[in-house]
């Protein structure tokens, strides 16, 4: 029964329901393909006897594959693979400038990360997971008993690098994505940024050249520009992440000093580079000599199981240092992610000291407990499920709501799709216009060094979907289209004058 | 009546006690030298006319003052300034290289912050508060409450300058100070440690010059190295300093990007910077048109009252950058600081932004439940108390168990204690000497870039004294004495030879 390989560490065998396991290996034979739009699924008693489980945890299993919207029941007939839906194009490969480029973008990234995401906004803006799933319950009861412990643990500075409790969990958790890597390589870090600034800085020097897939996260981008280093952004396909010809035609040519990247569930198009692409791209790292800061922050949230493996996970001689933290599985607001640097461990520990000192305790040690009792797994699990509707969902608003012509990415994980809309639309003033309208997205243009992808904007499908959701969607779609058509008559105008 | 002047901001007023204000003024009248040891203080009857109080509050007052060691009662005499007791001699004014100076000593800070303060080790070496006042129990109560809330404002990412309603609480908090610094213009940050990191790098580029106050806090010694900026440590008074000459000579010769100090109970020698020579500093910045980083993490537990003005206060053209924190005056495990940089405010947002985003909101949220509850002022008042208390313990510990000719510092706020051994002295080793025994300290090189000041140490006074504290200085007196001993016998038989 291979379904149970992947959690046999520690206690998780005893809490993943068999159904569910079930659930997700159909599931993701649908997804890769081995069954086809229109095609007859194997029957509840042929799947009971080769899975050796009893008939109703098979018809269980398809009842969760139906909430997902990946299997249909037919009457007396079984279960089929629904018949494809007319996708939207995907967005087109980047065309990037090919050669390293200063940073810019600030003011646009300052306008988003002012916005507080509470209040009256419907935020599809900035990067917030669904933080009211039941799941979340026992981290916030740990949270709130271990506040009121009045003692050095809880309220002192802990060690530079991290609660060891957490560095032992993650050093678990990392298992499924095929590293092995003790707690004693592991620091903790206030959230992702903060892995990432350290990475960035424990490499570069100002004025390196750092290649980076594009568009890309505009955290990094900023953490560039901050650091007065360049940025070589590389044509990513939208399904298969970074053009790895690019990429070594690009070491060939430019002193390049690290390849920073988001290979599993992209932000923002969503892709899981593939595992090969993954393996020939550190080969290429291994023969130009650079290092590969490798941003995983949303690889636990791919829809397909089992969850992609790093390319931290192929890495022999350290040169990968992988970051990522609990700010998309669980909550932000708990600022605690990590980074495993590798070789360059103490360099990074010494960026983490100048930078913040210490994490803090409070929201580690909860952390520990959480994961520790096993609660962090069944609540991914529901949110990957409950992603991955949202995903559906949110395509069809745009398809439905967005002017024709309009491109959409196809995520594989996380709760961000890209909308590419034709060239020569502007993002830029699109914010100012949904303002009245409550409605915030993120303009394409922060995603890249240069300032590109102006016709592109990221939207988040987190959140439950509902009416409001909808209605926001309906919105941006509206005002993309009133612009659209104004730029168009501008246009016309000036051709004619 | 003067000493209701500084109450006067928002509800402190209601909360203030007569009694402490009077024995407040009083005690300051007396660390003032106004009334000298031996002197007779003014009659109950006397103070209760003078200030229009009741014969009762006087007593109070002088009851409070006996308990904090600054007055004793005499048998139908009245209250007197005790005699005063032998002090030993001050640390010797820093003789300091005179050019800048690459940043070394990393690897016994990682020593240091590597080894978590709890367990069973007397933590004499970092910068750790006493934790378990009872007024710091409802902040904890506040946390835990929050906690429990499964919404966007507690778990998600709030706004990248940080929670509007704890901004406005430290923007009322700094009037102590003597500052208006309204809350748009302060940034809440993870720690004082991004404030001051932030605060370089919003000014700085990678070998630049920064002056420093020597000894200085390791935390910003570090910072520079990792920046790559490089330190000029000044010449710097036990009671009073930096040295203003040395700095202006400095200003001439060099050209300096920034001063950095900590000139409010400073750490680690604990001096207040008289008000004169703060002008004076900020003159000499304006003259030679340099930035101030000023930190004031310690500012508010002057054990004087009311507490020192920050040179941000006479600041006129934001060329000054005040950092702080709740660190040292509730806990440092909630991770709150705070920059108000003036000028430098997009710089600094951008700066903060990139090394992590945001701060955790939860702790934000928390503080400002407690400050806006007038909870703060009373828990600052007992901590001030309780480490003046300290102090004198301490000094008489050190007095008692360490060799002769040891120099302490004299603080007069925080709760640090410099300790100088005889020239020669190293304490590189005591630490490991002091494991077996379960005590740790800072030894003095990390104070410095250079890594001077190695007959030095530093010790922390914050916890309630006890037996076990006691044993702890002793030990370390001990050890230092038998080091001590050792290196000379050492010296004499390389001289024998």
């Amino acid at each position: 029964m291979v379904y149970f390989a992947f959690h046999l560490y520690g206690q998780r065998l005893f809490i993943m329901t068999l159904y569910v396991t079930l659930a997700e290996l159909i599931g993701s034979r649908i997804q890769q393909g081995l069954y086809l739009p229109g095609d007859r699924l194997p029957s509840v008693r042929a799947l009971s006897q080769e899975h050796g489980v009893s008939l109703s945890t098979v018809q269980q299993a398809y009842r969760q594959l139906e909430d997902d919207g990946l299997v249909e029941p037919r009457p007396k007939s079984g279960y089929f693979v629904p018949p494809s839906r007319q996708k939207p194009a995907l967005p087109m490969v980047s065309r990037t400038a090919q050669r390293p480029v200063e940073v810019s973008q600030w003011d646009q990234v300052l306008e988003l990360v002012s916005t507080p995401p509470y209040g009256d906004v419907v935020q599809l803006g900035r990067g917030i997971p669904d933080i009211e799933a039941p799941t979340l319950k026992p981290l916030l009861r740990s949270l709130s008993r271990l506040s009121r412990r009045q003692s050095l643990k809880e309220l002192s500075y802990g060690c530079v690098e991290g609660e060891i409790s957490l560095r032992e969990q993650i050093s678990r958790l990392v298992l499924d994505s095929g590293c092995r890597i003790p707690p004693e390589d592991i620091v903790v870090t206030t959230g992702c940024h903060e892995a990432l600034s350290a990475a960035l800085r424990a490499i570069c020097q100002p004025g390196d050249i750092v290649a980076v897939d594009s568009p890309s996260f505009h955290g990094v981008m900023q953490a560039l520009k901050g650091f007065g280093l360049k940025a070589l952004e590389l044509p990513t396909d939208p399904l298969t992440g970074i053009n790895l010809e690019a990429l070594e035609m690009a070491l060939e040519q430019w002193p390049i000093k690290a390849i920073q990247l988001t290979p599993s569930c992209n932000n923002p198009l969503g892709y899981i580079m593939p595992e090969a692409n993954k393996r020939a791209l550190l080969e290429l790292a291994q023969r130009y000599d650079v290092a590969i800061i490798e941003d995983d922050i949303y690889g636990e949230l791919a829809y397909r199981y089992p969850r992609p493996r790093t390319i931290k996970s192929f890495d022999e001689d350290g040169r990968v240092l992988l970051c990522s933290s609990f700010s998309k599985t669980l909550a932000p607001g708990l600022r605690i992610g990590w980074i495993a640097p590798g070789r360059y461990l103490q360099r990074v520990l010494h960026m983490k000291y100048m930078s913040t000192g210490m994490s803090a305790q409070l929201p580690q040690l909860a952390l520990a407990e959480f994961i520790g009792g096993g609660l962090y797994e069944p609540h991914l699990r529901r949110m990957r499920s409950q992603y991955a509707r949202g995903r559906e969902l949110m395509t069809g608003w745009v398809s439905q709501y967005f002017p024709a012509g309009t491109r959409v990415s196809q995520p594989q994980g996380g709760f961000m799709l890209w909308v590419e809309m034709p060239q020569g639309f502007d993002s830029q003033r699109l914010n100012r216009l949904l303002a009245p309208h409550k409605v915030q997205v993120a303009p394409g243009s922060i995603f890249s060094a240069a300032g590109k992808y102006r016709n592109c904007l990221r939207m988040n499908f987190a959140p439950k979907p509902d009416a409001r959701q909808e209605q926001a969607v309906r919105r941006v779609g509206e005002t993309v289209s009133a612009l659209l058509a104004e730029q168009e008559t501008g246009l016309e105008e000036m051709s004619v004058r």
